[in-house]
């Protein structure tokens, strides 16, 4: 497994990432800004022009011996080539949701929800990580975060819909998507 | 259940807690001090004069609904008056413990080192706080926090020598035991 990797992503004028959208999904939503960068590290935070976010990988939560192996042969990793499409998706769970015990919170999150087999269909074609803030102290609980290629948008919606749908979603007390394409930025004047 | 709270260990010359013992246990030790202060927040890092140390606590990992019933009924809160004496013992778990399934980490945890079940006993006169530090970037995964009044200092070691033969503790890679008493500190001259 790779180690923690720490993230910052500073929202503002510059970044390889150009925000073609900012939608407040449920509760309020964050600042607009035209530009992304995603930036190893928690130290640059103070440095973002309109707002930044921090995040660490971690180990899973809630897989289990054979998902994670299905999971292991079937997904992609970030940054291929093709992948010029992201999606940013903080997302913040309730109270309730963190009351619960690790049986409960297993049970909503795949015996019901299904979130890792369902997600299944949408690998290799969705390559995503998930950054844990919670403990960082951080606005949201979760940074996720997911790269495609352009024609697979659509599957994209589809993934993010049926997520939505689930008795897992109901936890959801915050959420905002972030859409983005990578672009170089324009040369200056 | 507390919201996040974060907290540093701060070691050096002042602090309300008098460190009496820095044992190390497994891996390399941590550098004397005199005393150490529990601070809330994680600003206060860089003002160490020997070391520092931050965590958060989080939600429950590894225990169940039944579980956590007993636990409620049985655990004390940290702070009581007669609680005198404590154990700070921050612990890194193995690259191994980390690349396991959620099921596989359940299992060594609890059904085979019955890590809640067997602490149940030592409740409530041992009280403690778990807090994660892994994703905070820290050298340390996890700083356990104990309070007890001297009588149950016999207790305690039962309890740490209990978990420390258990396989769960086959992967801890690195552990430091300190041990600290409350203790105003002396008037300045």
């Amino acid at each position: 497994m790779a180690p923690i990797i720490p993230m910052t992503f500073l929202a503002g004028a510059s970044g390889r990432w150009r925000i073609t959208r900012i939608a407040q999904h449920t509760g309020p939503s964050l600042p607009p800004a035209a530009r992304l960068e995603v930036h190893p590290g928690h130290d640059r935070a103070a440095a973002a022009a309109a707002w930044a976010l921090r995040g660490s990988t971690g180990h899973q939560r809630y897989v289990e011996q054979a998902e994670k192996r299905q999971l292991v042969a079937v997904q992609a990793g970030l940054e291929r080539k093709e992948a010029t499409c992201a999606a940013l998706i903080p997302i913040r769970k309730s109270a309730a949701w963190w009351e619960l015990a690790q049986d409960e919170r297993r049970k909503i999150f795949e015996e019901v929800s299904r979130h890792t087999a369902a997600s299944m269909k949408y690998l290799p074609a969705i390559a995503r990580r998930l950054y844990h803030s919670r403990e960082l102290g951080e606005p949201f609980d979760f940074l996720t975060w997911f790269e495609f290629a352009p024609e697979h948008a659509a599957l994209f919606e589809e993934l993010v819909g049926l997520l939505r749908a689930t008795e897992e979603w109901t936890y959801v007390e915050r959420e905002v998507d972030l859409r983005l394409t990578l672009e170089p930025e324009p040369a200056a004047p």
